[in-house]
Parts: structure tokens; sequence; C-alpha cells
């Protein structure tokens, strides 16, 4: 069987972990040096990887005293990458609920121009309700009102995406026709939350648009996924819940009239790699010990909305005082701090440790085989089109991921020895769209 | 005598006349490409420009029927460019009308990092009134709101950029401290249109912040100017116009309190450059006779609020059509276009030519000495701490600058052989500033 995995590396500053920058191995003095970005993603490229991906959010973590939870803005630290690289792709996290459309539309647009086609989009309505303090609002909307304006802004977005067709640029040097102005469409759009007029400012991208990628897996965002996402990053313990996803979504995608090839579900993976089972536990291990509750405990709060500082940490996971019904109880990532309770009855700290590594994405700790096994039991039985990379530290937890498991996934028949194509949209097997303002084509209309 | 002047490239896609892009030597056909845009950046550091820049707008022009007028996003295009660069500074135009300060402080500070500290802001209010359409406004806000809602956000920026002291970031592995919360602050801004508690969420930049320029010479311009600037682009038809303009910003900067010389005047320059006069006149001819009425009309339509397309292109310019007291009135360019009327009188399709060249800025038309003249005399005779170079077409109008005019300004002693620092603000002579957050420093306590 020959089958064609996605990866994609996803970079935070010194890696997943949150005690990764305290890691004798990571280069926390360059985390603010955009060559040692541009070196992950040349790294990447090298393993011929999808993309590399990034998450952002509008305001400052509370635990920035524990670990390096700044963030550099996404979009220029992604140019920054695909002027340093030839083919890997470029996934950025931007908010539909903090930006404006025809901003956002702009930026992205140039990204995929600048890049010559490699540009991604990762869709959010922004999770941390402090972000809405830093936009003069007085409270952050609510989940549900948030996914409605993601709706409008989505509609948006793409509509100024496909305001030029694809030959609208003339440049006829003898007649002085620049643009076809026939073939430049105002969007008129007059919604709930956007008044748009258009056009875009500027010519069609190579993609026509970027690809568009969601990260959110609440019923809301099942919903908004199943509509528009060409590429899904989501979060998974086990086996059984990365299958009712992978199904339930692909699903929902053949319901709404779409081809669920078109929609690829990629699971965030942090690998602890160790020439034997014992030392990728002792490296898990040795990273663990290094976190820091004061941090844990602010994000158990940021998850959960209830402070936990004042409970025993070798103490049971108190969860009578969660409140299962508030608002908070719709994000996705809440209900998985809850099933992990279920399942494994963890103490406070167990807990935090089981979130240490990656905030609730599946961690694999095992030999170079047994990452491998567990990815392509994933792949082979309906889990995942692939994955988001997340290395427990950087650079070396991406070096030994690359050196290690991916030959083992080529000589599977799993990932791929060379690019095909040469844009984001080939990387992934989806299609390029077509305006909607473009008239329809000769071979349906024939 | 030494004199230093600041020389910044200013790019336009194929250049600023407005017929380049049918010039048969300029490279039409790679101006959405980003190499194009990149090997200009590296032809003016070589030539130890201080910066280049680009203008922006956040919607489409009407003409672009008529000339290449589409706008690629600045920050991703300035972004692409220091990942391929070492030394030249950046600066981009954003609009404070138009964008949320949460957003742009993240970005703008995000390229100061990747750039280690070659970022500039030109600082716009945005005066195409149709953008307004594109933001959900029923109306463009009148000139003095704009410039309100400029000053306050100039002022809430300046707070997020100032949020992390410098030293915060303390990434102490063995105690576990990674910044020291004591050293960010909430900005907690509340005004009448701004509410941003802050800080932002990265750290402080390598100036500190980005170099503010700013680009109005209306009253409100000028007071605005007089503020907060550090670097003005200001366009001027004449000696005796440039002189009034940089004795009154610099007057009105020391009035305020301020070191006259933290405040650089940069008129425009557009430069046709011959091995004689008279092929420098023919240069300038040949793209003038490429120019289309109705691109020449839409823009004196934007410039004057008045649409002149009924009116005899070689009869006398129709001054009695001008509402002198409107709103329009109120712009810097509005009265440019009225002095070149009051001082030429010239016909419709003369006044056409004479802003085809650069949109008003000063046009020079002559020899490589000739050009140099001009400069040396705006530069010696309190008109100019440097310009703004606008070639007509690109990329041939900017190599004849630098090859013929720039050793001339070298050999007079103008213009600087090497960089002498290595960022933005070291080539402009600008102080780098302290955080407002930041303890009083020793020296001035002791």
């Amino acid at each position: 069987m020959t089958r064609h995995l996605h990866l994609n590396l996803f970079i935070y500053p010194d890696g997943h972990h949150e005690a990764a920058w305290r890691h004798p191995d990571s280069e926390t003095d360059r985390i603010l040096d955009i060559s040692y970005y541009q070196e992950l993603a040349q790294k990447a490229e090298a393993a011929k990887f999808d993309a590399v991906f990034f998450a952002d959010g509008p305001s400052l973590a509370e635990n920035i005293r524990y670990a390096a939870r700044f963030r550099l803005e996404p979009i220029t630290v992604m140019t920054a990458i695909v002027a340093a690289t030839e083919r890997i792709g470029v996934i950025g996290t931007a908010s539909t609920t903090y930006t404006e459309p025809y901003n956002l539309a702009r930026q992205l647009s140039a990204l995929d121009h600048l890049s010559k086609g490699r540009a991604g989009w990762n869709i959010v309505t922004t999770g941390a309700a402090d972000a809405a303090l830093n936009f003069g609002l007085d409270a952050h909307p609510l989940h549900r009102d948030r996914y409605a304006r993601a709706e409008e802004y989505v509609d948006v977005i793409t509509k100024l995406w496909d305001s030029w067709e694809d030959d609208a640029v003339v440049a006829d040097r003898e007649s002085g026709l620049f643009a076809d102005t026939d073939k430049i469409h105002r969007v008129d759009h007059d919604g709930e939350y956007f008044s748009v007029r258009g056009p875009l400012n500027a010519p069609r991208s190579p993609q026509g648009r970027p690809v568009y990628v969601q990260a959110g897996s609440s019923e809301d965002g099942r919903a908004f996924a199943a509509r528009w996402a060409e590429a899904i990053f989501t979060a998974h313990q086990t086996l059984g819940s990365a299958q009712e996803f992978y199904a339930d979504i692909k699903q929902r995608a053949q319901a709404g009239g779409r081809d669920p090839r078109g929609l690829k579900v990629l699971p965030g993976i942090s690998p602890f790699i160790g020439s034997t089972a014992q030392e990728a536990e002792d490296l898990h291990q040795q990273l663990n010990d290094l976190t820091q509750p004061e941090y844990s405990l602010a994000q158990l709060l940021r998850l959960t909305g209830v402070d936990l500082s004042s409970y025993d940490l070798d103490g049971p996971f108190p969860r009578e005082v969660i409140d299962t019904d508030g608002e908070r109880s719709e994000g996705s990532r809440f209900q998985l701090v809850l099933d992990i309770v279920e399942r494994e009855d963890p103490t406070l700290r167990q807990l935090c440790h089981r979130l240490a590594g990656a905030r609730g994405h599946r961690v694999v700790t095992g030999t170079p085989d047994q990452v491998a096994d567990t990815i392509q039991q994933w792949a082979e039985n309906g889990a995942a089109d692939g994955f988001n990379v997340m290395p427990p530290w950087l650079p070396g937890g991406i070096d030994v991921f690359i050196e290690e498991v991916v030959p083992i996934l080529r000589r599977r028949g799993l990932f791929r020895e060379e690019y095909t194509g040469s844009t984001l949209r080939d990387h992934l097997g989806l299609v390029r769209p077509d305006s909607q303002y473009a008239p329809t084509p000769q071979k349906e209309t024939a």
C-alpha cells in the first residue's frame, strides 16, 4: 500500500513542552532570532514536510513568568521563512474575532504571492478571553457569537480573494490596458458583522485562495470545519477519539456536498524519542521534572475556568469544582481535559504533567519504530490523513524525528521521498479553487 | 563641509511615473515577484541608502485599468526584503484609521525583531475616501477626526512598544524565571478612540520603537509631525516651499521641547537623468507621451474632488470649479495642485503631465551633475535633511541614479561611503528611546 501522509512541523519558539526552554539542548538564546526559525523550516523542507505551522493569540499569556510564551506575530515570521525556502508551505494562525477581513485578506494574499503559492491560514476565533481587553471590548464574545462572526468573515474574505479573476491583469503596453476591469469585481458584502465593498487591491494570488486550515473541534468548530476547512488540526488522546472525529468530520463534509478527500485531518503528535523505550521515558520525565506548578495551574485555569492553586498537587483532581454547563465547556479542549480525568484518574500534578508536553495533544514516548507504529496505526485506521508534529523541544526534537522516524515512514511507503508540486495545495492534494466571479468554465456548460 | 544626507529608495511596483509600466525598459512582468523587490533593495543597500520606502492604501485605485496601481501589502513585502538584506532599513505605510493598534504594534515589533532593528513606520490617516467602504463605515472620517484618532493611536502603540522594559527577559534556566513580570507593564489606556489593556505579547524590539515617519504636510499633519515624527516625507515643487516647511516643522518641534535634529525632513524627488539635459527632457517627454488622460483625470479627481473629464484637455485649467473651502482643501496635496496652477497657468493636459511623474513631488530633469546640484542646493539651504528618491521607472531609474548621481554626491562630501551603524535609527542619526515604564536612569537622578 502506498499512502502519502502529510506532515507539518508545528513550531513553538523553544518547543511544545512548557519547560522546553530550560532543557540544556534548547536554544533559548536564539528564539527571537529569525535565522533560528528559518533553519527549522529549512530542515522540515529538506525532509519534504508539507508545511510549517504557527499558533497565535493577540494577548500575553499570564504565565510568561515561567515559560517562553511570547508570540512573534506569524505573518511576519512566515514571510521571513518563505524568503529562505523554496517549496515548503507555511500555515499561520489569525483570528476572525480580532482582525478586519480586508486587512487579513491583503496580507495573506501578499504572502501567497511572495511565496508563489505556499500560504495557509489557520482560522481561529481566539480562545483567550483577555484578548478582548486589547481591542476595546468589555468582554470576549461568546463562543457561538465568535463562530457566527467567523462564518461571515470567511465568506467575506473568500469573496475578496475571488474578486480579481485569474486573468484580470492584461499589462498590454501597446494599448495601455493594465487590468481588465470587467474581471475585477466589487464584493458588495453587507451582513450582520461586516460591510465590505471591495474589490481587493491586488491581483488574485497563485493558489487562488490560501489553504483554509481550522483548529477547533467543538460542535460549532466541527460544523465550521465541515463547511470551510481544507485541513483540520485537532487534538486527540486516543485512537478511538481520533477515529470518531475523523469519521464525523468527513461525513459532515460529504453531507454538505463536499468531496471528503478535500478535507485533511491532521491530529497533533508530540514525540519523545529515545533509542530505547526507557530512554524516551527518561527524556519525558526529565522535562516534566523541569515544569513549574505556577505555570501548569495557570494553563489549567485557562482550559477549565477554575483556579486550582489552592488544591493539593498530589491529591486527586477535584473534578467537582468544574462547571460542565458553563460557557467554557463549549471549547473542545475543556472536554479533552475532562476525558483525561475520567480515563486516568490522575492527581492534580499528574494532570499537569499530562498537559505539559503538548497542551492536550497526543504525546508519544518510545523508540523511532514505536513512534512510527503509532503514526501508521492512526493513518491506516481512519484516524488521520497526516500529523502536525509538535517537537517537545527545539531544535533537537525535530532533528531526531527527521533523522530517525521519517526514514521508517518512507520505508513503509507512508511518506513522500520528494515533493511532486510547488504549492501548498499541491503538497496537500487540494484543488485550486476557481473564482466565484469567473464565468462558468466551457467544459461544464458544453 | 561634510554633511551626511539621508537617501531612501521609494519603491512603486513599476516606478513612480504613471506610465512607467509601458516603458520598454520597465520589468512589468516581474512586479508580482518578490525577487524583483529584493533586488531593488539590495541595490539600494549596496549604495548605502538609509532605507527603502513603501506607500500603501487599503482600497483599489479606480484607475487600475490604466496603470499598475495595485498594492502589495507592505509589512509582508518589507519582511521579505529584510530577509534578503543585512543593513538597509525598511519603512512601510500603515493607516491609523483602518488598523487596530494592538495588531499593528505586534507586526511592526516583529519586523523590528526579524530585521535586528531596521523597521520604520510611515504613519498615515489614509487619504482615499473609498477605503471606508471596505471597513464597514458609511463614510471616510473627516480629516480632523482622522488626525484626532491618529494622535491617540500613536500614544497607544507607543505604550505597547514600551510595555516590556528592555531587560524584562531573564531566561534563567536554573531558577525557572523566564521573564521578570515586574518589568512587563499593562498600558491600561482608556481614551476616546481606543481602550487597550496590554501589555504587548512579545519582548521590546531592538530599536525600542520602529522609526516614526510621517507624510502629511497639512496644518493637522504638521502639528502631528512636530509631536511624533522622526522623519517626514514631504512634497515640494520649489526650494522656497521646501524651506518654509523645513523651518516651520523644525521650529514647531523645538517649541514642543524636542531637539529639532531628531526630526529629519525628506522631500520626495523624482529624477529624469540623461547624459545631456536634452536627453533627460526627451526621456521625460517619452514617458509623458505614454500617459492616458483617463488615468490622469481620475488622479486629479482624487486630489481636487472635481471631475474634470468634460473639460478640454488643451484648454486652461478651470480653476473656478475648485472648492477651496471644502473638506478636500485640508489635504496638503490639494494646495500643491493649486500652487502649480497659480504659478504655471497650465492647460489641463500640462497639469496632468506635471503630476504624472510623481503625483506632486519635485521632478528634476537633467544631467547627473544637474540633479546633484539640485540635491545639494536643497540640502545646503535649509530645505532638506535628505530625500525620498522616487525613480520614474524601475529598475533603470534607480540604476542610473546610483551609478551616476550618488558618486557625485560622495565626491562633494554629501553622502556616506559606508554604513556606520546597524539599525535604521543609526543610519538616520536618531536616538533609541527608553521605555516610558523604565525607571529613570541613574545618570539623570545622580
